[in-house]
Protein backbone atom coordinates (compact mmCIF):
# COMPACT_ATOMS: atom_id res chain seq x y z
CA UNK A 1 0.00 0.00 0.00
CA UNK A 2 3.03 2.34 1.00
CA UNK A 3 5.20 1.87 -2.03
CA UNK A 4 1.97 2.06 -4.25
CA UNK A 5 1.25 5.40 -2.75
CA UNK A 6 5.06 6.60 -3.53
CA UNK A 7 4.68 4.58 -7.07
CA UNK A 8 1.41 6.83 -7.98
CA UNK A 9 3.00 10.33 -6.59
CA UNK A 10 6.29 9.32 -9.20
CA UNK A 11 4.23 8.62 -12.23
CA UNK A 12 1.63 11.06 -11.55
CA UNK A 13 4.75 13.78 -11.10
CA UNK A 14 6.52 11.90 -14.15
CA UNK A 15 3.44 13.12 -16.47
CA UNK A 16 3.29 16.47 -14.70
CA UNK A 17 7.06 17.35 -15.05
CA UNK A 18 7.76 16.24 -18.69
CA UNK A 19 5.05 18.89 -19.95
CA UNK A 20 5.79 21.78 -16.98
CA UNK A 21 9.33 21.42 -16.07
CA UNK A 22 10.74 20.88 -12.55
CA UNK A 23 10.70 24.62 -11.28
CA UNK A 24 7.50 25.63 -12.57
CA UNK A 25 5.44 22.19 -10.76
CA UNK A 26 4.55 22.67 -7.32
CA UNK A 27 4.20 20.06 -4.95
CA UNK A 28 0.09 20.68 -4.54
CA UNK A 29 0.13 19.84 -8.37
CA UNK A 30 2.39 16.85 -7.73
CA UNK A 31 -0.33 15.54 -5.09
CA UNK A 32 -3.57 16.68 -6.71
CA UNK A 33 -2.02 14.81 -9.83
CA UNK A 34 -1.62 11.89 -7.57
CA UNK A 35 -4.75 12.28 -5.93
CA UNK A 36 -3.69 12.15 -2.59
CA UNK A 37 -3.17 14.73 0.71
CA UNK A 38 -0.11 16.76 0.61
CA UNK A 39 0.64 15.43 3.95
CA UNK A 40 1.49 12.02 2.18
CA UNK A 41 4.21 13.97 0.26
CA UNK A 42 6.43 14.50 2.69
CA UNK A 43 6.04 10.62 4.27
CA UNK A 44 7.76 9.47 1.25
CA UNK A 45 9.97 12.09 0.32
CA UNK A 46 11.93 14.68 2.31
CA UNK A 47 12.13 18.07 0.12
CA UNK A 48 11.46 18.32 -4.05
CA UNK A 49 14.80 17.41 -4.83
CA UNK A 50 14.70 13.95 -3.24
CA UNK A 51 11.58 13.36 -5.02
CA UNK A 52 13.03 14.81 -8.45
CA UNK A 53 16.20 12.91 -7.84
CA UNK A 54 14.10 9.84 -7.36
CA UNK A 55 11.89 10.72 -10.28
CA UNK A 56 15.17 10.99 -12.58
CA UNK A 57 15.61 7.25 -11.18
CA UNK A 58 12.19 6.78 -12.63
CA UNK A 59 12.76 8.25 -15.20
CA UNK A 60 16.24 6.07 -16.15
CA UNK A 61 14.66 2.67 -15.52
CA UNK A 62 12.27 3.65 -17.97
CA UNK A 63 14.46 4.52 -21.29
CA UNK A 64 16.80 1.17 -19.74
CA UNK A 65 13.97 -1.17 -20.45
CA UNK A 66 13.26 0.58 -23.61
CA UNK A 67 17.10 0.61 -24.43
CA UNK A 68 17.03 -3.61 -23.61
CA UNK A 69 13.53 -4.15 -25.61
CA UNK A 70 15.22 -2.52 -28.34
CA UNK A 71 18.64 -5.26 -27.98
CA UNK A 72 16.39 -8.09 -28.09
CA UNK A 73 14.65 -7.81 -31.19
CA UNK A 74 16.65 -10.22 -33.69
CA UNK A 75 14.17 -9.97 -36.30
CA UNK A 76 15.40 -6.74 -37.20
CA UNK A 77 19.33 -5.64 -37.92
CA UNK A 78 21.21 -3.31 -35.56
CA UNK A 79 20.91 -0.13 -37.56
CA UNK A 80 16.61 -1.12 -37.65
CA UNK A 81 16.85 -1.29 -34.22
CA UNK A 82 18.61 1.88 -33.86
CA UNK A 83 16.42 3.54 -36.46
CA UNK A 84 13.33 2.34 -34.93
CA UNK A 85 14.05 3.99 -31.67
CA UNK A 86 14.74 7.09 -33.18
CA UNK A 87 11.50 7.42 -35.34
CA UNK A 88 9.32 6.00 -32.04
CA UNK A 89 10.91 9.04 -30.17
CA UNK A 90 10.01 11.72 -33.01
CA UNK A 91 6.77 10.29 -33.63
CA UNK A 92 5.59 10.33 -30.16
CA UNK A 93 6.56 13.69 -29.66
CA UNK A 94 4.65 14.47 -32.95
CA UNK A 95 1.54 12.47 -30.89
CA UNK A 96 1.61 14.70 -28.23
CA UNK A 97 1.43 17.56 -30.64
CA UNK A 98 5.14 18.65 -30.01
CA UNK A 99 5.10 18.78 -26.23
CA UNK A 100 7.38 16.85 -23.84
CA UNK A 101 10.16 15.26 -25.57
CA UNK A 102 12.69 13.74 -23.87
CA UNK A 103 12.81 14.35 -20.30
CA UNK A 104 16.21 13.78 -19.43
CA UNK A 105 16.87 16.33 -22.31
CA UNK A 106 14.34 18.66 -20.56
CA UNK A 107 15.79 18.05 -17.17
CA UNK A 108 19.47 18.52 -18.65
CA UNK A 109 18.71 21.52 -19.96
CA UNK A 110 16.70 23.11 -16.62
CA UNK A 111 19.14 21.32 -14.08
CA UNK A 112 22.04 21.10 -14.72
CA UNK A 113 23.79 24.19 -14.00
CA UNK A 114 21.73 24.59 -11.32
CA UNK A 115 21.89 21.39 -8.94
CA UNK A 116 24.87 19.18 -8.51
CA UNK A 117 22.77 16.22 -7.73
CA UNK A 118 20.65 16.38 -10.46
CA UNK A 119 23.52 16.85 -13.18
CA UNK A 120 24.99 13.57 -12.01
CA UNK A 121 22.04 11.79 -12.22
CA UNK A 122 21.09 13.37 -15.52
CA UNK A 123 25.23 12.65 -16.73
CA UNK A 124 24.22 8.89 -15.93
CA UNK A 125 21.48 8.64 -17.83
CA UNK A 126 22.38 10.02 -20.47
CA UNK A 127 25.53 7.17 -19.87
CA UNK A 128 22.69 4.54 -20.25
CA UNK A 129 21.55 5.93 -23.53
CA UNK A 130 24.72 5.68 -25.14
CA UNK A 131 25.61 2.49 -24.23
CA UNK A 132 22.79 1.14 -25.49
CA UNK A 133 23.51 3.07 -28.96
CA UNK A 134 26.41 2.17 -29.10
CA UNK A 135 26.45 -1.49 -28.65
CA UNK A 136 23.74 -1.29 -31.71
CA UNK A 137 26.49 0.51 -33.94
CA UNK A 138 29.00 -1.88 -32.67
CA UNK A 139 27.02 -5.05 -33.80
CA UNK A 140 26.24 -2.91 -36.98
CA UNK A 141 29.82 -2.40 -37.72
CA UNK A 142 30.46 -6.44 -36.83
CA UNK A 143 28.00 -7.61 -39.23
CA UNK A 144 29.33 -4.67 -42.29
CA UNK A 145 26.26 -2.56 -41.63
CA UNK A 146 28.15 0.35 -41.41
CA UNK A 147 31.83 0.88 -42.19
CA UNK A 148 34.47 0.02 -40.34
CA UNK A 149 36.51 3.25 -39.94
CA UNK A 150 33.80 4.90 -38.23
CA UNK A 151 34.53 5.85 -34.53
CA UNK A 152 31.59 4.27 -32.72
CA UNK A 153 32.46 5.98 -29.05
CA UNK A 154 32.75 9.71 -31.62
CA UNK A 155 29.50 8.69 -33.83
CA UNK A 156 27.47 7.40 -30.55
CA UNK A 157 28.35 11.03 -29.14
CA UNK A 158 27.17 12.62 -32.10
CA UNK A 159 24.27 10.90 -32.99
CA UNK A 160 22.32 11.03 -29.47
CA UNK A 161 23.53 15.16 -29.06
CA UNK A 162 21.98 15.57 -32.69
CA UNK A 163 18.92 13.43 -31.74
CA UNK A 164 18.49 15.50 -28.33
CA UNK A 165 18.74 18.99 -30.63
CA UNK A 166 16.53 17.57 -33.26
CA UNK A 167 13.91 16.92 -29.95
CA UNK A 168 14.25 20.34 -28.93
CA UNK A 169 13.70 22.16 -32.48
CA UNK A 170 11.00 20.18 -32.88
CA UNK A 171 9.33 21.77 -29.39
CA UNK A 172 10.02 24.58 -31.46
CA UNK A 173 8.98 24.37 -34.59
CA UNK A 174 6.25 22.36 -34.07
CA UNK A 175 6.67 20.31 -36.98
CA UNK A 176 8.39 17.00 -38.00
CA UNK A 177 11.43 18.72 -39.79
CA UNK A 178 14.01 18.77 -37.66
CA UNK A 179 13.62 14.80 -37.12
CA UNK A 180 13.21 14.25 -40.68
CA UNK A 181 16.51 15.94 -41.27
CA UNK A 182 17.87 13.73 -38.14
CA UNK A 183 16.88 10.89 -40.15
CA UNK A 184 17.94 11.64 -43.20
CA UNK A 185 21.85 12.79 -42.29
CA UNK A 186 22.40 10.21 -39.66
CA UNK A 187 20.62 7.18 -41.66
CA UNK A 188 21.10 7.62 -45.16
CA UNK A 189 24.47 9.47 -45.29
CA UNK A 190 26.59 9.36 -42.68
CA UNK A 191 25.85 5.43 -41.27
CA UNK A 192 25.70 4.63 -45.03
CA UNK A 193 28.90 6.61 -46.37
CA UNK A 194 27.26 8.24 -48.89
CA UNK A 195 30.19 10.28 -51.17
CA UNK A 196 27.88 13.47 -51.73
CA UNK A 197 30.54 13.31 -54.73
CA UNK A 198 28.89 9.90 -55.98
CA UNK A 199 25.64 11.67 -56.04
CA UNK B 1 17.78 57.75 -17.87
CA UNK B 2 14.58 55.75 -18.32
CA UNK B 3 15.79 53.59 -21.50
CA UNK B 4 18.92 53.24 -19.36
CA UNK B 5 17.26 51.65 -16.51
CA UNK B 6 15.16 49.40 -18.48
CA UNK B 7 18.79 48.43 -20.45
CA UNK B 8 20.37 47.63 -17.25
CA UNK B 9 17.60 45.39 -16.15
CA UNK B 10 17.84 42.94 -19.30
CA UNK B 11 21.44 43.16 -19.50
CA UNK B 12 21.47 41.87 -15.69
CA UNK B 13 18.42 39.63 -16.61
CA UNK B 14 20.06 38.34 -19.04
CA UNK B 15 22.79 36.92 -16.91
CA UNK B 16 20.77 35.56 -14.19
CA UNK B 17 18.32 34.17 -16.84
CA UNK B 18 21.08 32.44 -18.56
CA UNK B 19 22.56 30.86 -15.48
CA UNK B 20 19.41 29.53 -13.58
CA UNK B 21 16.59 29.83 -16.37
CA UNK B 22 13.52 31.46 -16.29
CA UNK B 23 11.10 30.06 -14.02
CA UNK B 24 13.54 29.73 -11.12
CA UNK B 25 14.51 33.24 -11.31
CA UNK B 26 12.13 35.54 -9.02
CA UNK B 27 11.55 39.15 -9.81
CA UNK B 28 13.62 40.38 -6.67
CA UNK B 29 16.64 38.45 -8.05
CA UNK B 30 16.41 40.62 -11.13
CA UNK B 31 16.03 43.98 -9.29
CA UNK B 32 18.68 42.82 -7.02
CA UNK B 33 21.04 41.59 -9.54
CA UNK B 34 20.34 45.15 -11.92
CA UNK B 35 20.64 47.15 -8.71
CA UNK B 36 17.04 48.89 -9.08
CA UNK B 37 14.37 49.23 -6.22
CA UNK B 38 11.75 46.37 -7.06
CA UNK B 39 9.25 49.15 -7.91
CA UNK B 40 10.77 50.16 -10.72
CA UNK B 41 10.33 46.92 -12.32
CA UNK B 42 6.85 47.28 -12.74
CA UNK B 43 7.66 50.53 -14.60
CA UNK B 44 8.68 48.96 -17.24
CA UNK B 45 7.18 45.74 -17.75
CA UNK B 46 3.74 44.90 -17.17
CA UNK B 47 4.50 41.43 -15.37
CA UNK B 48 7.74 38.89 -15.35
CA UNK B 49 6.53 37.38 -18.91
CA UNK B 50 6.37 40.84 -20.39
CA UNK B 51 9.58 41.01 -19.38
CA UNK B 52 10.71 37.33 -20.79
CA UNK B 53 9.80 38.20 -24.02
CA UNK B 54 11.57 41.46 -24.19
CA UNK B 55 14.63 39.13 -22.41
CA UNK B 56 14.00 37.33 -25.89
CA UNK B 57 14.62 39.77 -28.31
CA UNK B 58 17.08 40.73 -26.50
CA UNK B 59 18.77 38.30 -26.94
CA UNK B 60 18.14 37.50 -30.44
CA UNK B 61 19.99 40.85 -31.40
CA UNK B 62 22.78 39.89 -29.69
CA UNK B 63 22.78 36.48 -31.70
CA UNK B 64 21.74 38.41 -34.96
CA UNK B 65 24.52 40.78 -34.05
CA UNK B 66 27.07 37.99 -33.86
CA UNK B 67 26.01 36.41 -37.06
CA UNK B 68 26.47 39.66 -39.13
CA UNK B 69 29.52 40.06 -37.59
CA UNK B 70 30.18 36.53 -39.04
CA UNK B 71 29.36 37.24 -42.24
CA UNK B 72 31.53 40.20 -42.85
CA UNK B 73 34.88 38.72 -42.58
CA UNK B 74 35.90 38.14 -45.65
CA UNK B 75 39.49 36.82 -44.67
CA UNK B 76 38.65 33.40 -44.56
CA UNK B 77 36.10 31.41 -46.05
CA UNK B 78 32.50 30.11 -45.43
CA UNK B 79 33.14 27.34 -43.96
CA UNK B 80 35.97 28.46 -42.08
CA UNK B 81 33.68 31.20 -40.70
CA UNK B 82 31.00 28.71 -39.59
CA UNK B 83 33.62 26.51 -38.12
CA UNK B 84 34.74 29.82 -35.90
CA UNK B 85 31.70 30.66 -34.81
CA UNK B 86 30.97 26.85 -33.76
CA UNK B 87 33.92 26.96 -31.81
CA UNK B 88 33.43 30.29 -30.47
CA UNK B 89 30.39 28.76 -28.52
CA UNK B 90 31.92 25.39 -27.49
CA UNK B 91 35.15 27.62 -26.24
CA UNK B 92 32.86 29.68 -24.20
CA UNK B 93 30.51 27.30 -22.81
CA UNK B 94 34.10 25.79 -21.29
CA UNK B 95 35.49 28.93 -20.33
CA UNK B 96 32.19 29.22 -17.82
CA UNK B 97 33.01 26.17 -16.36
CA UNK B 98 30.03 24.47 -18.71
CA UNK B 99 27.60 26.47 -17.26
CA UNK B 100 25.30 28.48 -19.24
CA UNK B 101 25.17 27.80 -22.97
CA UNK B 102 22.76 29.10 -25.04
CA UNK B 103 20.38 31.04 -23.75
CA UNK B 104 17.49 30.38 -26.53
CA UNK B 105 18.39 26.49 -26.51
CA UNK B 106 17.85 26.14 -22.58
CA UNK B 107 14.37 28.72 -22.80
CA UNK B 108 13.21 26.60 -25.98
CA UNK B 109 13.50 23.13 -23.44
CA UNK B 110 11.82 24.87 -20.78
CA UNK B 111 9.09 27.24 -22.16
CA UNK B 112 8.04 26.19 -25.59
CA UNK B 113 5.22 23.97 -24.16
CA UNK B 114 4.30 25.83 -21.67
CA UNK B 115 3.90 29.76 -23.11
CA UNK B 116 3.20 29.87 -26.80
CA UNK B 117 4.17 33.42 -26.62
CA UNK B 118 7.80 32.21 -25.30
CA UNK B 119 7.58 29.18 -28.33
CA UNK B 120 7.21 31.74 -31.51
CA UNK B 121 9.72 34.22 -30.07
CA UNK B 122 12.21 31.03 -29.77
CA UNK B 123 11.44 30.18 -33.29
CA UNK B 124 11.79 33.15 -34.67
CA UNK B 125 15.23 33.63 -33.09
CA UNK B 126 16.33 30.02 -33.96
CA UNK B 127 15.06 31.30 -37.54
CA UNK B 128 17.80 34.18 -37.28
CA UNK B 129 20.26 31.52 -36.35
CA UNK B 130 19.32 29.25 -39.11
CA UNK B 131 18.94 32.11 -41.72
CA UNK B 132 22.61 33.15 -40.76
CA UNK B 133 23.87 29.09 -41.08
CA UNK B 134 22.22 28.65 -44.64
CA UNK B 135 24.10 31.85 -46.20
CA UNK B 136 27.20 30.30 -45.12
CA UNK B 137 26.62 26.60 -45.97
CA UNK B 138 25.57 28.68 -49.57
CA UNK B 139 28.30 30.75 -50.43
CA UNK B 140 30.75 27.80 -49.27
CA UNK B 141 28.36 25.59 -52.06
CA UNK B 142 29.11 28.27 -54.99
CA UNK B 143 32.99 28.45 -53.69
CA UNK B 144 32.66 24.59 -54.53
CA UNK B 145 34.29 24.34 -50.70
CA UNK B 146 31.44 21.76 -50.21
CA UNK B 147 29.67 19.46 -52.40
CA UNK B 148 26.54 20.53 -55.05
CA UNK B 149 24.12 17.33 -54.10
CA UNK B 150 23.97 18.28 -50.24
CA UNK B 151 20.87 20.19 -49.34
CA UNK B 152 21.36 23.31 -47.52
CA UNK B 153 18.04 23.96 -45.70
CA UNK B 154 18.39 19.81 -44.65
CA UNK B 155 21.65 20.16 -43.52
CA UNK B 156 21.01 23.58 -41.93
CA UNK B 157 18.73 22.40 -39.79
CA UNK B 158 20.26 19.36 -38.81
CA UNK B 159 23.62 21.02 -37.72
CA UNK B 160 21.46 23.43 -35.90
CA UNK B 161 20.00 20.94 -33.77
CA UNK B 162 23.16 19.13 -33.34
CA UNK B 163 25.02 21.66 -32.20
CA UNK B 164 22.09 22.25 -29.74
CA UNK B 165 22.80 18.60 -29.02
CA UNK B 166 26.23 19.23 -28.33
CA UNK B 167 25.97 22.37 -26.26
CA UNK B 168 23.22 20.75 -24.29
CA UNK B 169 25.44 17.30 -23.53
CA UNK B 170 28.33 19.53 -22.90
CA UNK B 171 26.32 21.00 -19.78
CA UNK B 172 25.70 17.58 -18.27
CA UNK B 173 29.28 15.70 -18.76
CA UNK B 174 31.13 18.93 -18.04
CA UNK B 175 33.55 18.22 -20.58
CA UNK B 176 34.20 19.28 -23.83
CA UNK B 177 33.61 15.61 -25.84
CA UNK B 178 30.08 16.51 -27.42
CA UNK B 179 31.69 19.24 -28.84
CA UNK B 180 34.49 17.73 -30.39
CA UNK B 181 32.77 14.56 -31.88
CA UNK B 182 30.19 17.43 -33.26
CA UNK B 183 33.21 19.27 -34.80
CA UNK B 184 34.90 16.06 -36.14
CA UNK B 185 31.73 14.97 -37.48
CA UNK B 186 30.23 17.95 -39.36
CA UNK B 187 33.65 19.62 -40.47
CA UNK B 188 35.68 16.43 -41.07
CA UNK B 189 33.20 14.25 -41.84
CA UNK B 190 29.50 15.15 -43.59
CA UNK B 191 30.55 18.84 -45.38
CA UNK B 192 34.10 16.82 -46.48
CA UNK B 193 31.78 14.16 -47.55
CA UNK B 194 34.33 11.61 -46.61
CA UNK B 195 33.36 8.22 -47.64
CA UNK B 196 34.68 6.46 -44.93
CA UNK B 197 35.17 3.35 -47.50
CA UNK B 198 38.20 5.37 -48.70
CA UNK B 199 39.18 5.75 -44.90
Amino acid sequence: MKSNTKAKILSAGARVIHLKGYHNTGIQELVTAAGIPKGSFYFYFKSKEEFGLELLDYYTKAICAMVDELSKDNSISPLSRLRRFFEWSFASLEGNDFKGGCPIGNLSQEMADVNENFREKLKDAFDAIKKGVAIQLKEAQERKEIFDSLDVPELTEFIVSSWQGALLQMKVTRNTTPGKAFEQMVFERILKGVNPSNL
